[in-house]
């Protein structure tokens, strides 16, 4: 029998996990979303996170939609489980410039050990949203012996 | 004609462009080699560059091969060309701890508008390289009417 | 100015294209669709299309979808215009077992030359549909210096 | 301690597994080498396999390296494991046109539970060999539980 999913545990352990990824306060990416199964990151546009044309670098793109992807997993595994990014892969729409960027992360399949997640990114500027990116992800439960934990 | 692709003015040109990414200097990685049609990026191990397990984030094991790749296709595009990422996938091969990554992109293949790449990412521990990611990714040589250059 | 698309120019184009694919005779595929930038392929289980377990075999599940991405680019492309792929990406969902597999792809963005899509492959059983495969996929406009048509 | 390999189990066992792929049959592909980790497969050029353009098409182009990473993996798994496709990409380099196609297969990390692999297509004419295709996967060692064997 599954337990029906405690979403506002889910959301603690996202954003308790979030919290540690240095990484994200170092761009200033910040959690705001959870959802079962769904996970929005939010990137503010800022000088320091530019490629040379200054838009927003397609690593970072990337990296916002791997983490909201990685996250939207972890809402839907087991509570002893860490999540770590098997592959992932972006396609590029158009450039990264704007206000701010949104990643939203979703979980395609849920498997025991894999799961498939799909994820958009989306600039925003002066209140309209326009598509910036397009990934699909695969996201691995860490093997409990790697002594993981999110 | 072709003409013998200059090398010096490649890196040059490689170098000018990368100082102007700055969002490589916000993780503090560097250029470490430019050949013609491969590209070298060194990413010191730092506190701000990692996910939640201590590794560096993938997102930004992404990025340095990224700019890896799409530096390696600029020194083979003309003099007024500007790159940029269409896609890339990344495999994840074993997490990133150590001192130092190492992404190495190369060109595949040099099209007149796409370039296809291929990138290799290792990290460096006590004198040992470890293999931490597989890229393939494709270039564009960006419209001219973009006004973009590199 | 651009022309408002004619959908029925636009379907057979892609059928007269489809019907010299001999490959997607030689596995029995069939066009059950035709939209402006979607379209869908359709087919059937065959003992012939199958891998050593007796599901369709996964290159065959990424082939449909791979010319479901082409053609539905193909719809919104200039009239002496080629489709070609430049590259795919496919996520397995679950075991394409069934009577039938659809296959729809669709155009995500329409550049001028490159055309991202995205396909879902869907296995029917029973008059029940399940989720088989997730495919992202870069197509383009060929060279008109190739010589090819579409 | 990990068993020195037995090649010419691991050879008899690929060879046996890639004989009930049937749409290998169907499209008159072989395995020509099995090495530890690595496995060549040789597609004729036959009118049945072909897109609209006469070229071989790419979904084939893509299945036989599937198949090839697959079975190299496989060789390095263990007797009661069964090797299934996660997730593959493929860049094209070029028209898939020539006498026969050789795609090679090789695992670059072997996992207890999945495997990374990387392979190429190249295109043999008068000769000579021409690169058609890069491609990466993944494959997992399939749950005991599903009955599957290779």
């Amino acid at each position: 029998m599954t337990a029906v999913p405690d979403l506002a545990a889910a959301e603690r352990r996202v954003r308790e996990s979030f919290a540690r990824q240095a990484f994200m306060a170092t761009v200033g990416a910040q959690v705001t979303a959870v959802r079962a199964g769904e996970v929005e990151i939010d990137l503010p546009f800022a000088p320091g996170n530019t490629q040379q044309h200054g838009f927003v670098h397609g690593g970072l793109v990337a990296s916002i939609a791997d983490s909201a992807c990685g996250y939207a997993a972890l809402t839907l595994m087991p509570a002893d489980a860490a999540v770590l990014s098997v592959e992932f892969k972006i396609n590029f729409l158009s450039p990264a410039k704007g206000e701010r960027l949104r990643a939203i992360g979703r979980v395609v399949r849920a498997g025991r050990k894999l799961f498939v997640c799909a994820g958009d990114v989306l600039a925003r500027q002066g209140g309209v949203e326009k598509p910036v990116a397009l990934v699909t992800a695969t996201m691995i439960v860490a093997e409990t012996t790697s002594g993981l934990r999110d």
